[in-house]
């Protein structure tokens, strides 16, 4: 039986990384499900469903942090594509970026800005409009 | 002569980060007075300046980062200072915190969430309301 | 009330890093309690609880991915004691440090090392015997 | 003439790391022979036959410092290979990367997790047991 | 009409990164053209025209605090051309990723000089003498 | 007996890093002195005796990938010690920083300024002449 964490969780990712976040969920099923289980109830079900901050403000950080960080490449493309989702613009996104620049360096903007191109392309493809 | 970006970016950096960011500067002025005139030109003329995002988001994106980094706690909490300065609730700044316990890991959100206690107990001492 | 989450982590939180672990907890009561009850619920009540690697391997890992990182000095010193508490030597401690000075470069092995030795000169004054 | 310590490292590096060591060796030979055998002669020669620290113990501390630092994952395979080889269980490998999740948050888990499955593939393919 | 920083910047671009460089600024053409204009402006038109450092000396450093990072190997290979490009020979790069080892650890200086590699392999496709 | 590759690495860590080397040497006899032996014998027996790179460009490397990490403050100030005792004047040292705020944001080279400030103060009170 699913707990009101992992309901609550799982309504969370879908609606802030789609499809991208069901798919790193799937990918775990073999492997370790129950670290896919703890990303549904932790991340999702405690902290994004806080409130206090809006969804826009998570990703923000979100978005930030990890372009900062430099080493998840991966996340920090579901999570650009989280913040579109949740109502930043791409030219926020894009913003979000140049900011990085100041504080963890060009090569960490460049490669953040890089990894927007690439979801931009992909959201084109798919047809959505922003 | 000051150039107009210094001029702007002199104003961005007093609207921003106060008497803290004033410190830093101060600070460089016998070593480094180039650096100290590259950082009120390129992050505060150049790029706090640039709208698209209001100054709070830029402000979340950038305490997300540096407690997500993890290794410039001066920085942190003078940016802390700085988020609540242009509008952030000392809620707001705990939140980012948590949320960064998810992508940098607890020990990050900790010593980020114990920068923001050192800064909330600063600005009781200076009576500020928030 | 309590979930089981919360009573099997705070039991296994105690039996782990001991009074430094409580401190932790006692230090976020007033800014952030949400944060220190999720650190009780999934770090000690999940994660720690989970079995197949032993307490002793669990702290292994952490203490070489904290000195890795190198910039979490306070939960590095929490988990030598909590290492040393679940069943490690000082000696193995030490050997953990001289481990990453391969993976992470010698000064991470250096600032690990010196606060391994802060851990040791504060239990020898607590009389711990290892 | 090798030195004891080359000959020692490289007993040991064959013991840990088997071919995908060995691979590494061979891949600096033209562009930077002096580094393969700093490889051979400091981690292998000296490190990892010091004792103290079983094998198993020492590649759970490199497995958890590379899955924490993110930056490094050809090495952090190589390593998850050793773990297996030197006693390791598959199962234990998955749980040092649950670990991380808490010491350097959910992505650095991600890449972990995923770079062990990729390893777990690789085995099967060879038709090794663990 | 391009700035005094704007028209210095680009030069220097020019002389240390070659059409390496070129390709970054144009490839953040249609995304973000500020980025491409804060590069030439600042990194190129302020900090490497300052003198004091030879350029030699700027990519000695730079190539150390890119591969030490180990999170921006684009960005690295870029400044290993670059540092080619101003009077570093190839052992002398070499060199740098030896000494890194010490540092960051041997994974960084492993991926130092695996990105070494694969620019001297593309330099020696393009006919160039070191 | 001493080997051959620690007297050379003795005699270079006390050319290259003075006191203050043979501080953190003496700081790790009790704890772990065989880890003390290695830095001897591998950084400073075996890398830094290599030649083809200069000592100052060593140093120059160096200083500017532990400003980067910015994870390592007591082993930054040892090696801007360093630098300045091998040929590096303070203004090159104050260059370093300002090259690392393009390459991994003003934080760290603030951080890495404010050590130099540091180090030349206490070299004023030794009445040292760089």
């Amino acid at each position: 039986m699913k707990s009101d964490r992992y309901k609550r969780g799982w309504e969370k990712l879908k609606e802030i990384d789609g499809h991208a976040g069901e798919r790193v969920i799937e990918a775990l099923k073999d492997i370790a499900p129950d670290l896919a289980r703890y990303i549904i109830e932790f991340p999702f079900g405690d902290v994004y469903s806080r409130g206090i901050l809006s969804l826009k403000e998570r990703e923000i950080a979100t978005v930030a942090a990890l372009a900062a960080l430099g080493n998840a490449q991966p996340q920090l493309k579901v999570h650009i594509h989280g913040a579109l989702n949740v109502g930043c613009t791409r030219q926020e996104v894009v913003e979000i970026m140049i900011q990085m620049a100041v504080y963890a360096g060009f090569p960490a903007a460049l490669n953040g800005m890089f990894a927007a191109k690439e979801v931009f392309v992909e959201r084109d493809k798919e047809g959505q409009s922003n």
